[in-house]
């Protein structure tokens, strides 16, 4: 199979730069020196970057090209959206083994295109060049905002009740499904597919994150990648508050149910610390409640549940039928 | 010595965003999903993206950390003053080895935040993950640029004349020098200093980019990362005309010659194909004469000499006192 090896750099370019499409606010788009853009009248703009590496964040053997592309961008998006900001631009950097495929580099396009499409993100610029190792994207996503209408993780207040859109532990189950499907005595099942798909091409919630910004719903909000316990966490450092979760309350799927009970362990302790789930966080004021059913009722395919409260002092506590627990601690990245 | 892997992410981040400093302009900064700015009255954004990857771009045994971090962002900065736009802000993506010590990571911030206080560049935000292969930096940076001044590599025809700042083959000059000294027999000479010094932590021609850019002198612009043939080819491909180079008017340094009559090889030939000196080369209309005067007035300390003349048709060439030959091949940064 031909790799990217055989083609030269500017082929490499060129057979990327053919997937993009332009928008007329795009003075100059790929091929310069740098991409130059008509700024958005009346708004704030808001950036993100974020790397995708080989065996840290995905494992080719089970992570279809599509999906990489898919997970590259996506993540970013969820970060716009988590600002509550509308996405708009996006630059690609990729660091390519000698060894990877045309095939394989196609495939991450049509993933990464779908995502740019399906948020009406250009990518107006990039970079190539080799790897001596893992397979790396970089992306750098922009959007705006209206002034003032950023949702930051700084905003919540005691009193103020705590959200989560969708459902939790989906990716984690899909992740371990996807890694026992790897294994040599694997007997496939095929009844994790939402949780499989969850995991390798998460949606972005930019239309919650925007509806939630726009009519000032929500007072803080974050996007959850490591986990409901890590975003805890750290919407409530930002914040310097408190925050006790109603454990009964954490939206869990029958799938993610389904998957512990056949292979033992916790759905409850999946969903609050497994990663990758890309929903969003947030918090309400009791007052601002009516806004959000607004906005609720625009979102009518995405469940939003209350799971529970932001407290004074700093106390992160899981409350269930027992008492009040403290909440595991999120796994950190580096470590 | 303690590495990365000692420090927690949360550590790891606030030991880097520690180092950074902020603008009234921007509205929210490190530490959210994302940056958001306040953009900058009538101009339009212009935007890069670009890796550092060791082993492709740099080798660790005789580049020091800080001059890891000081070209990371000079590279980027060097896009921007190609187009003639003034930067801004800038994005950091760090993809580290467990191995890496802490002291390195600091001294990549020591070069890197040199460049940013130099350029005035605030660094708005970032990542940080672990690589499990070599160390990686990537770096987004935005600038500004008034509405149709920016300078893009397209606008040349036949006619005009092509300038290059500065002098050409001392990058290249450098590294070799710094090749040598890591072999085993090497008697280490001190005289190349400022070669290696132009290799390790190259001058980003910001304000030569803006003069030119600001009273319009230039009519397409290109900043030199892959030597002075591959930037020709690119200018003239991309504004569809010809070059010819004349080679006995190359700016070469006496250290450049200096070093090949001591090794071998040929000045004129690192000057045309060698690497990594980001001058700018540009065109000017010969009615713009004036105007390139008044900008390379302001520019006492950078030398700017006229190298060649725009051509019809799509010729690359050479002249000397031989007659015309063709330019050489650039090399790619991929194959």
């Amino acid at each position: 199979m031909p790799t990217v090896a055989d083609l030269g750099e500017h082929q490499l370019i060129q057979r990327i730069t053919k997937r993009l499409a332009s928008a007329p606010w795009v003075v100059v788009g790929p091929g310069d020196d740098a991409a130059v853009v008509r700024p958005r009248r009346g708004t704030f703009e808001v950036l993100t970057t974020d790397a995708l590496v080989e065996g840290v964040h995905f494992d080719c053997r089970f992570v279809p090209p599509d999906a990489i592309g898919h997970r590259a961008l996506a993540v970013n998006v969820s970060d716009l959206a988590a600002m509550g900001a509308e996405p708009r631009s996006a630059l690609l950097s990729l660091a390519l083994p000698a060894t990877l495929e045309i095939a394989a580099l196609d495939g991450i396009m049509d993933g990464l295109v779908r995502v740019a499409d399906a948020h009406r993100v250009i990518v107006i610029g990039g970079n190539v060049t080799r790897s001596p190792g893992p397979l790396m994207l970089n992306l750098t996503v922009t959007g705006t905002v209206r002034p003032r209408r950023a949702l930051t993780r700084a905003g919540a207040r005691p009193g103020d009740e705590v959200f989560v859109t969708g459902s939790l532990g989906d990716a984690a189950v899909g992740l371990r499904s996807l890694q026992q499907s790897c294994e040599p005595a694997a007997s496939r099942e095929a009844s994790y597919i939402c949780c499989e798909e969850r995991y390798l091409r998460p949606d972005a919630r930019v239309r919650a994150g925007l509806l939630l910004a726009r009519n000032r719903a929500a007072s803080s909000c974050i996007d959850l990648s490591d986990g409901l316990a890590d975003g805890v966490r750290q919407l409530a450092a930002a914040s310097r508050v408190g925050i006790t979760l109603d454990a009964g309350a954490i939206p869990i799927t029958d799938e993610v149910r389904g998957w512990h009970e056949r292979h033992g362990g916790n759905a409850l302790q999946t969903a609050v610390a497994g990663g990758d789930d890309y929903e969003l966080l947030f918090t309400v004021r009791r007052s601002q409640l009516g806004r959000l059913r607004g906005a609720t009722r625009r979102l009518s395919n995405l469940p939003i549940t209350r799971i529970g409260i932001v407290t004074g002092g700093s106390d992160l506590l899981l409350s269930d039928e027992m008492g009040k627990h403290e909440l595991p601690v999120g796994f950190e990245h580096f470590r």
